[in-house]
């Protein structure tokens, strides 16, 4: 062992580890099979926009000078994306989504404080919780269609809560928050708590009722709006989110950014994707066409999928979802079993091209109904 | 205002803001001149590593997909290259070692702590300090040589210190830290205070006399070693900077990372970079060779330089520097005045190709000179 008397904290020591889905290289690994269908981390199917990534080959050519000191730029690109009523003192950048998180847990939370979850809900809201010692207080989606209860959410809020995360699509179920009960959650909400919407998957809504943050951060209301650029842009290896907020909350969240923090192809391959409008229009057509397809394939084979507002559908396989899992994996297809997500019956299937799903769709059929030959349509 | 009772942070909201060095951008902004060389921020005068940068543009392909669940892999080669008895549980990654820093901060300080700092030196060590609300206790550094005061690094140590801070070779100033004299800190630095050594500028050291950090590590004890490859590597643009501790130490401060820390395209060209020992060998001896040359030629115009282990030579102008700095980029060369670095009759400037140092020497001349003609030679 080490000879040092080091200080380290418990609450630290103690954080679970997030994980992730299984990638390419374990499925092989796994399995031994080589040709996979990934289906399992919600990617984009249509690949990256071209213009990013052709923006970050040229940016390379300069990698050995330092990032723009500042991210202005971005942020006030991001601000125009957002509507034009934003500025850039209204965004923080992070390194994808998560980071933001990462940020806010640091910013806001203390031993002792509260922070409410609304579980099945994204795992990583728990762990920025725990990593300060903070107490996560759950207050459970509703009914079979998941719905928030605002009611037992404002029930829960103490003198002590500094956090509210919402997650709408929420990840891993599919439903989303509606407008109204948004509006009733923050007219009631205390102003000590900030409300996170983490709208990581908002470009595949197509429902009106959908609650839209930025209608709260318009009112100048303890809110962040949070985004990435890994679903529906289709750049997960590049680590791009942001947070939309009030400019005072905002410009705080920025004070614990390092110098530097987005790197330059970052940057460069963010800005070239918000100029790709058509990338971002194609993959939400993609997913909300198939989306309704997968959903109808399942309903008939009775999986009881649950109605998505994401790029991924959850459903329920009738057996243990880790064997069914085990079993995909062999037919070159990766899912992600959900009881990691508190929802121990399902599993979790990303959108992909109909050539994708329908490959899935064969092989669950095989593992499913092995008697029942040309299941899938 | 903001309508909210968040609660914000005191310390938070005082933390003073990193400056980098003036870009290429800020400069044709302010000078009006556009064909700039910069010689501000110790980037590498020859460019990233060709092989990262390919790396890199193939990479950008699959920026859709999410990058490997863990950055095992970057971790194993990064110990080998420390050498051959360093493992992967030795390394914790970071987005630059500006991150490393923050994550630094962000485990083993809180308020009230203490930690010390050796100015002058790399001002991201105050605000990582300031940040989490603990002390900075000052131990400058000693007569014109700028040599660490063992003595009085050992009797600022009470039970608060967390952390000492020691750059080497030193930013902003040049010098290291002797191997005689990081024997003697270490053999009685009391074993609750963990050492930085912040080894950014290692590569370029020839003096056989200087500190290597990994025999502490080696030994086990409290200390992190701290890399960057946005020097010697060429590629501060892609962010990627380690720490090398003993595992414990590592395998904690890795609790602090997201998932997904480092990007697909950041461990890509990493991976690349430390296969293309030719590179680096090829960076190393330029800035050998060109900063004996700089020195020498600072010297014979009576401009004190400071001898420097690094990329960059600290010097007296005898003039005040920022009007010397904003002379300098009217005649299109960037240099960094180091006020801000508690250096304040001084300016930094950074080791680059002959053909820009000279260029640097000719404008240098103009200013300060403007009478002898041709005193560059």
């Amino acid at each position: 062992m080490t000879p040092h008397h080091l200080r380290l904290s418990p609450q630290l020591l103690s954080v679970p580890e997030y994980h992730s889905g299984t990638t390419l290289e374990d499925a092989a690994r796994r399995s031994g099979v080589t040709d996979f269908v990934k289906l399992a981390s919600n990617e984009n199917p249509m690949g990256p926009s071209r213009r990013a990534v052709t923006a970050v080959r040229e940016a390379a050519r300069h990698l050995h000078l330092y990032p723009p000191a500042s991210d202005d730029a971005l942020r006030q690109r991001l601000a125009r994306h957002e509507g034009p009523e934003f500025t850039a003192d209204q965004v923080v950048c992070g390194h994808g989504g998560s980071d933001v998180l990462g940020i806010l847990g640091e910013a806001f939370l203390e031993a002792g404080d509260e922070a409410i979850v609304c579980p099945p809900t994204f795992l990583l809201y728990g762990i920025v919780i725990a990593r300060k010692g903070a107490k996560a207080v759950r207050c459970p989606l509703k009914g079979p269609g998941y719905d928030y209860d605002v009611d037992a959410i404002l029930a829960a809020v103490t003198p002590q809560t500094r956090l509210l995360f919402l997650c709408s699509p929420v990840n891993p179920t599919g439903p989303l928050l509606t407008a109204d009960r948004a509006a009733r959650l923050m007219e009631r909400l205390p102003r000590h708590v900030l409300a996170v919407f983490d709208e990581s998957y908002r470009d595949f809504v197509d429902d009106p009722q959908a609650a839209d943050a930025r209608a709260f951060v318009r009112a100048g209301l303890p809110v962040v709006a949070l985004r990435s650029m890994s679903k529906s842009w289709g750049l997960a290896g590049l680590r791009v989110g942001w947070g939309l907020a009030p400019a005072e909350v905002a410009g705080y969240l920025r004070r614990l950014r390092g110098p530097f923090a987005l790197g330059s192809l970052a940057i460069a391959g963010a800005l070239a994707a918000l100029d790709d409008a058509g990338h971002l229009a194609r993959s939400r057509r993609l997913v909300i066409r198939e989306r309704a397809w997968l959903h109808r394939e399942l309903s008939r084979r009775g999986l009881q999928p649950v109605p998505s507002q994401a790029n991924f559908v959850l459903f329920r396989p009738g057996r243990p979802p880790e064997e069914v899992y085990e079993r995909l994996l062999e037919h070159g297809v990766i899912v992600r079993p959900a009881a990691y997500f508190d929802s121990p019956e399902c599993i979790r299937v990303t959108v992909g091209t109909r050539s994708q799903n329908r490959r899935f769709l064969a092989a669950l059929d095989d593992v499913l109904f092995p008697g029942r030959a040309g299941a899938a349509s």
